[in-house]
């Protein structure tokens, strides 16, 4: 459709262009770049008016920076007259920071966000396994969360992993994890129960269900520093698992991650392209990526043309 | 008042403290730090709940992060039931990026910073020296801004400069600097009129006036790279200035800023705090710092009781 058009922040640059290689277009022109003090500069380079614009950034560390970057482009290509614009947001920058527990005097962060999105002008949101879909809830306009489980456990069933146990790093992803077992021809499940007996001393990792001989398949939305990914391994391990794989869509991976990973008893760390890799975490070795591009790609298509989405993407 | 309670960024901790010092009042307790990933981490740590709450924050550079923690902390107040919160923004980050000029497809970043401002929940926004004062018209809350004079000619009095002429560094801020010399005992007034000859030709200055054996005060909002000014003072010095000292509110000296203004002809540049210094700018020994803490004491002072701010700073 030559009305569509798809722009770039340059948070994921080879995701975007994966992308538009699999929809057959290029991307649109845009200078987003820094004035000298480091505010954002952007100049859309060609005419939108009247376009279906896609924007695609997801705002992945550096957080703030790209999710600004995501908000001015937004708001330049509004100005230039778009005539619809989609956030395709692969990752969700702020999702952990969705609810005030306890009713501690915390953000709601994940909202202000929310908000912000749509008073910049957009008009749809496109995202990836959201870390909760209540999210969609702070939203007015349409938010599209599309899942990654048909590429991860495509991806499963293709490594024959021998007598397969899906096992949930904690009893908050336990539907999520039986949903995936359910799909892989009634997997076994496994539940990882972390209990802190005492504040201020090491937690302690439960294992609900036996894992003895098994491989075992963690799954989880996103990992960040992996620490309880880690220690979930080193559990598993000791309960006699014979491999330990971890699946997980966000590869946030801040801090010691890489360290803690390498150090670990986990055998291989299997994420998706929403974030791009460090150069160390891609020459890691235990760090495989499987691409989201393909499944984007017909997603912004079925917007374009509105056909359903929810038909094609289900957990 | 004790229903009065100032909360502080950390754009710029020297400037709040010397704020609450005035007021005779301590900072609210607050953490504002970052998760291991970068996002921000907000946590009020004392009871908020119908207070009148003041929120220092310039969102001068790195402008994305201080921006966001700006929007983040007004949120987690807001959510903690503050009654009226006020974001205090000394220097204003994006008022630059106030228009699209030539219809170009560009963002108009400064209002899109005011919608999330309000958005974050703030009923209220103070400042200084706003770079264009149509910026108050993207908000729908009210904004007061207050001008840093008093505080610049006070110092340009105490200087006794001989010969004293004011010069504007462009056509644009001539009005400015007219009311400036107006009240500087009606002084002089010259004016630098760039003009580019072609692109890509370095731009010539034409002085609009006499400075032969003056000294020369240029005035202007803001000071980025410092390369207009660094060359406006070498024009002056060329046409017989035996003095140019600069005055500007917000130091933004980005870029080779601190290297234009060692190599240059201007003998001083004196700046305020809306901006902290840098080590080495504070060290360079051409930049004299002044405190607008008082003045923003007092403006806080009058908001809180709901005195009148306008009779106080005019331009
Ligand atoms: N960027 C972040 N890094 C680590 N923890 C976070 C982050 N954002 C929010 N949190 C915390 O993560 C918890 C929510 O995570 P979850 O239970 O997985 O939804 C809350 O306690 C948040 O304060
Ligand atoms: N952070 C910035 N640094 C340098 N130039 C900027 C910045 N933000 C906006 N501008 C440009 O500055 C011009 C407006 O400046 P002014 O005429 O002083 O209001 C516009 O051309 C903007 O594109």
């Amino acid at each position: 459709d030559t009305s569509v058009m798809v722009f770039s922040g340059n948070a994921n640059l080879a995701l975007s262009e994966g992308i538009v290689k699999k929809l057959n277009m290029r991307l649109g022109m845009a200078t987003v770049g820094r004035f000298s003090d480091g505010e954002i500069a952007v100049e859309i380079e060609e005419n939108v008016r009247g376009k279906d614009v896609f924007v695609i950034q997801p705002t992945c560390s550096p957080t703030n920076e790209n999710l600004m970057e995501l908000l001015v482009m937004i708001d330049a290509l509004h100005r230039a007259s778009a005539s619809r614009i989609t956030a395709v947001m692969p990752y969700y920058g702020y999702a952990r920071q969705d609810r005030r527990s306890r009713s501690a005097r915390v953000p709601i962060s994940a909202k202000l966000v929310a908000k912000m999105i749509e008073q910049a002008g957009a008009d749809r949101v496109l995202t990836v396994d959201l870390h909760a879909d209540q999210i969609q809830g702070f939203f007015d306009i349409p938010v599209d969360n599309v899942y990654s489980s048909p590429i991860l456990l495509g991806d499963v069933w293709r490594q024959k992993y021998k007598d397969l146990i899906v096992v949930s790093p904690d009893v908050g992803g336990v539907v999520r994890a039986r949903a995936l077992a359910k799909r892989l021809d009634d997997a076994d499940l496994a539940i990882i129960d972390k209990r802190r007996p005492k504040a201020n001393v090491a937690e302690i990792m439960h294992i609900i269900g036996d894992v003895e001989g098994r491989s075992c398949v963690l799954i989880d939305d996103l990992v960040d520093t992996a620490g309880t990914l880690c220690h979930a391994a080193g559990a598993l391990k000791k309960h006699g698992a014979i491999k330990v794989v971890a699946y997980c869509t966000h590869a946030v991976l801040s801090g010691s991650a890489l360290k803690n990973i390498n150090n670990s008893e986990l055998d291989e760390l299997v994420v998706t392209d929403t974030i791009p890799l460090s150069h160390e975490a891609a020459e890691s070795g235990k760090i495989r990526q499987l691409s989201v591009a393909e499944m984007l790609a017909e997603t912004i298509r079925r917007i374009a043309v509105g056909e359903s989405v929810s038909s094609l993407y289900v957990d």
